[in-house]
């Protein structure tokens, strides 16, 4: 039985992603495919587009084989923490042969070297190198990048690491090295567009009767700057210099969306029959949805800011001191992050205090996931799922266990589905839904 | 010195509490007005339609001559304990003669002997009437005073204590038997419309442009059941069936304005120019605004239910049980209330919630206020300030003192505050206004 693993957010399925998918079974020549999925809210610290069940079905009905959720400490973490969660839940399962991830560039090899020399101790002369950079004004991400460049004498004709896939990518392939991790990597080239780019094509119609929700979402999406690239650090956007793209980016589709636009032809025909039925429910959420309970928590002061997950004393400072001037999420945002604290960076310490998800002593945990929840599997894939129950060394957890008998992790997991539940009963004036009520879903 | 004080939440301030001030001042004789007011949520449990500044100011310009912060705690509590606070606060700055106060019923020899009737032990037969009442379905308001007309041998032929204002004008005489308080009692008789009453003259005119936020006054006002009366605990309204009111109810008003009505005819001038201009800049609150931040409060579970004041066990049960099916503050209220349990009683429960106000052991307490904090005068009554801090029992606040240094009371006022500002920054888009940034008002 051959396995390959996929982490990804879905937010929401398109074409890229299946492209990604069909050609990971190509190369791999797998048996299975098991996605990773982030839950309701994903890594740039911002609620999921759409719900996590309605992108579970999205990545089954495109062939994905099992979907499991990645814990949401993983799922909201930085690029590294992200990436440490999914390649241990997929590891963990006794079972998985490979991961397929996408890199903008070709050159794999330098991607592996840079990864392996990150897995290792630090050399003293990179170290220096590393403080040089910082101090230069770099952020983390690219100071170790150039320190790297400097150290190692490597060439970068290529501007690796200019996209955030590729960051990514160095991530995954940097913790299956440090975890000494099973796992086959398996880099798919993107040949769509960036993270960055918003631009579907050119003639993109406009889509009549997709935006019955007409008040939130144009509001939404004022400006271009406000649908911010998906997990970047640190990045050199080019918004809109790039060609046009062959697969648009998930930014690019929920902003298509923001203005009313047909994304019909950027995805899968399933996957765009379940987003219009959302749609036209109401049921999706934008970052300016955490406005007001933001706002509501950072006036609680129920607790020290510094208590919880990657807020530094110098960002509760800011917080604290910058509060009276905030008027939103984003814009709160806008105000706190520094060149050396990206906006993903503060997006993911503002959503750890909606979340109110602490860390031991204040500092960033190395947990790794200890259960993996399935939300959907095709019925072919159960005797994937008899192996996994035989191999794996985390309880796989189809039916939510009582709430007093939930590992500590899936009980964050469940405060975030309320979370984003109640958001979005807001907004379509339906009651929340439960999430102990829900059920897996099972493709024939 | 002779000085009369006024409890009173002045929301907004209208015709009718201008002739309530006149007539205490024409009837007392006194050189000075007190008003002890509601701070930013009213005794209804729900947010005060306009700021506390704003309303400080209109009945500084109606003849007031001070206006002090009647305590959260108190302001947002039941008929008693909403009294009790008013009538000690007044009591406890030493120079206080009289408490004025509005009634439906000319019949004040009735009340009085009612209120004196509350105010000593309860007989043993008043008792078991008491408990028939309960047991055949009354409230407990209406339980008490049926129990007591039996008892008595009192007759009703006009109604008494069908009328939230006598409910509270017994309270207030029962607050001063009890206390032993030195204030006169001067009832003064409502010529205008009860509390129930939504309607205004019969052709109040539509006032063009007085209502820039048309999204949010009409969705809160779609049905008249949406303005519930003030302060009724239990009561018999008959909505629309009262003849053309002198003057129109605060709730009125609300209501009037919610269909987009001019009111300035039920306003002094100068009170309905600030009103305009807080509506001009969307600077009010209706219940609804309370929708989506009690909904993420339920889901918290921070804390036990009935650790919050005047939660018990009952409506905590009651509370987890229909939370999958809260849509909004209102329709959640309605969902919880009972025969038993008024609605303004579940509301004000809500509230605590919301504000997190304790209880010592989920009991509602009998703390009297320990402060007074002023928000405005007149300079005319500077020798009323003066002989006030000679003779007050508890502190005049005219500036607030350090976070640590300040009152449990004062911390809960403070919290009250900061949760109406950031709701209306949410509507007006500008930042929270600091309250300790906010000046006293001194009228020349």
């Amino acid at each position: 039985m051959k396995v390959t693993g996929i982490i990804a957010e879905y937010n929401p399925f398109h074409n890229g992603h299946l492209h990604h998918m069909q050609m990971a079974r190509r190369q791999s020549g797998c048996d299975y495919i098991i996605a990773v999925m982030s839950p309701d809210f994903v890594q740039r610290g911002i609620p999921a587009f759409l719900d996590k069940w309605v992108r579970a079905r999205m990545a089954l009905d495109a062939g994905a084989d099992l979907v499991l959720e990645l814990p949401i400490r993983h799922a909201a973490g930085s690029a590294e923490y992200f990436a440490k969660g999914g390649v241990s839940l997929l590891s963990s399962l006794g079972v998985v042969d490979a991961l397929s991830f996408g890199c903008e560039t070709g050159r794999i090899e330098s991607l592996m070297e840079y990864a392996r020399f990150l897995s290792k101790e630090e050399p003293e002369p990179y170290k220096a190198l590393l403080q040089r950079f910082l101090k230069e004004g770099a952020s983390f991400a690219r100071a170790r990048y150039l320190a790297w460049l400097t150290f190692s004498g490597t060439q970068d004709p290529h501007g690796l690491l200019h996209s955030p896939n590729d960051i990514l990518a160095i991530e995954y392939l940097r913790a299956i090295f440090q975890m000494k991790s099973p796992l086959q990597p398996i880099p798919i080239l993107r040949s769509g567009a960036g993270y960055h780019d918003l631009q579907l094509t050119p003639a993109a119609p406009r889509l009549s009767g997709l935006n019955p929700s007409g008040a939130s979402l144009p509001e939404d999406a004022s400006g271009v700057q406000k649908i911010a690239p998906d997990m970047a650090e640190d990045t050199h956007p080019a918004l809109f210099s790039s060609p046009v793209p062959d697969y648009a980016s998930a930014a690019g589709i929920r902003h298509a969306l923001s203005l009313g636009l047909d994304v019909s032809s950027q995805m899968p025909p399933a996957a765009f029959r379940l987003l219009s039925g959302e749609l036209s429910q109401n049921r999706y959420l934008m970052p300016s949805d955490l406005d007001l309970p933001l706002h509501l928590k950072l006036y609680e002061k129920k607790a020290s800011l510094t208590d919880y997950l990657d807020v530094s004393e110098d960002l509760a400072r800011r917080i604290t001191h910058l509060l009276p001037r905030y008027t939103g999420f984003e814009q709160f945002t806008t105000l706190l992050k520094t060149k050396q604290v990206t906006r993903t960076r503060v997006q993911r310490a503002l959503l750890h205090i909606l979340l109110g998800m602490k860390a031991p002593s204040g500092h960033p945990d190395s947990r790794i996931p200890d259960y993996a929840r399935v939300l959907g599997f095709r019925r072919a894939a159960l005797p994937l799922l008899h192996e996994i129950k035989k191999h794996s060394a985390i309880p796989l957890i189809t039916r939510l266990p009582a709430e007093k008998q939930a590992p500590h992790g899936l009980k964050e997991d469940l405060d975030a589905v309320c979370l984003w539940e109640v958001l979005v009963s807001k907004k379509t004036g339906a009651p929340v839904r439960n999430e102990r009520q829900r059920q897996m879903i099972i493709l024939p």
